[in-house]
């Protein structure tokens, strides 16, 4: 297929890579020139969706989504029925329903399909997309989703893939908070870290999340996997979504305080598990990241 | 060996049964008199304990543990050199270190060994102990620990095994907050609760927590497996022991709020799951619970 990939960061870059290697004829657009192995690099995202059959998005947030789909030299221009427009950015709900009807109005379709997996995960095309949209218009991406992912998850209708996505990170900022909250107490009580992960990986409260984070966390080594800036964004999504839908999330609320303090204290390009810092400075430890 | 164990509620009475099961023997008390095959019911503590190699507790609090040990027909007179003390409630590290001193003036020793693993683990022998002692004196206890258990972590001295196990029940409760928080929006934003509960089981989100949960949640079943005053009470212990050790948690203290409500509620007697009703209503859904 002809695929038009917008957005070449940690997972864009090499989702758009695996899309040539499974032999699809791509064009890469990004806002600062990055050149991906086997895609042809194209100066705006016009350019790149000119004759495309698909039109992939990868960016940062709401305001980049609309920026590459109706912004200057953006893609909707080159928007034409049959053609598909997939969006694998954490954006807005309640936008993505507007883009998609934007889009819609020119003959297109439209699939929200953000991703969870991790740089390795994109890199080793084992993503997991979650996506709202219509059946018929998921069966014709079936074989650009197998190209990235291991998994597609239909969550519903336009926006569906994106609440989805807001409710999964959510609890990935909740589970990483009740460890950061659980390891400062243990600490302070006299228990060795080392001593409470790895009683951790052997009940219930084992989970993907601390075994991904803890062994960086140990060594209080923050660099950045899934930016601070970025959950953060997400967790303002999701108040935002919430206060939309009349949803009350108390537990949230209190995190999005952390990342608060954390951004103010210059985090924001550690990685999300330097809140920890936070949870250690408020009882009193030195809490000091490598970074 | 010779075992007096005192407390017979959801876990401890399979605890017991096993340890009979496994040929050592039993003498039970509980607060209500219950009967345990192969052991033999007493009418007292000091009873259970007279002669005993061992005295096991299994009860509600740290009051309760008080109350056994060194209230009236305690086990307290019957303690002597060589006699060891085994604690598998959850309650004060604090009061833990005191329990331990007056024990240990008496000349007989004292281990916290608070479990993880639930009913049927208690019924299967699979429970997890995180205990704080002397490896001298756990080793001792080694035949014992298999027969009710797959694995005994040892988290330090005195009063650690404790300190562990409310740091992992603070782990448990924000992790269900954050399944509660995440599937109240996800449903108000329209994802069938099932799609979600499906994803996580494919993503870094799944948990044993939620593994055990989901089913009895997407069923609105809040029959009690871990009962909400029992988690209520835990959140209690962890926020005395944070106070007491200076550290702040303003995670728990948000999730603190909502089991008060609960409580205040009438659900005491339900699953700790039931706070999903508290979120849900704060959404303005009609929070049912089948019980």
């Amino acid at each position: 297929m002809k695929v038009a990939f917008c957005g070449l960061g940690i997972m864009g870059r090499p989702m758009a890579a695996n899309l040539a290697k499974a032999g699809h004829e791509v064009r890469v657009w990004n806002r600062t020139p990055k050149d991906v192995e086997g895609a042809t690099r194209v100066e705006t995202p016009a350019e790149a969706a000119k004759d495309a059959d698909v039109l992939w998005l990868c960016v940062s947030d709401t305001a980049a989504v609309e920026q590459v789909l109706f912004g200057q030299n953006g893609a909707a221009g080159a928007l034409r029925k049959g053609m598909i427009v997939a969006d694998s950015s954490t954006i807005s709900p309640k936008a993505t329903e507007q883009f998609a009807a934007r889009v819609r109005e020119k003959g297109a379709d439209y699939v929200d399909a953000p991703i969870t997996g991790s740089k390795i995960g994109a890199e080793n095309a084992q993503l997991i997309f979650m996506v709202g949209g219509e059946e018929t218009t998921l069966a014709k991406l079936d074989s650009l989703f197998k190209a990235m992912g291991k998994e597609v998850r239909r969550m519903g209708s336009t926006s569906k893939g994106q609440a989805a996505k807001l409710a999964m990170n959510l609890q990935i900022a909740l589970i990483y908070e009740g460890f950061a909250e659980g390891i400062t107490l243990a600490k302070k009580l006299g228990v060795a870290p080392e001593a409470l992960v790895g009683l951790i990986g052997v009940t219930m409260v084992k989970s993907g999340v601390v075994d991904y984070k803890a062994p960086f966390v140990l060594k209080h080594d923050y660099s950045p996997n899934f930016p601070l800036r970025l959950m953060h964004k997400d967790i303002k999504l999701m108040l935002e979504a919430a206060h939309e839908a009349g949803v009350k999330l108390p537990g949230l609320e209190t995190v999005a305080k952390i990342y608060e303090e954390a951004a103010k204290e210059g985090k924001n390009d550690q990685d999300y598990a330097a809140t920890l810092d936070i949870i250690e400075r408020m009882a009193g430890m030195a809490g000091k990241s490598a970074a």
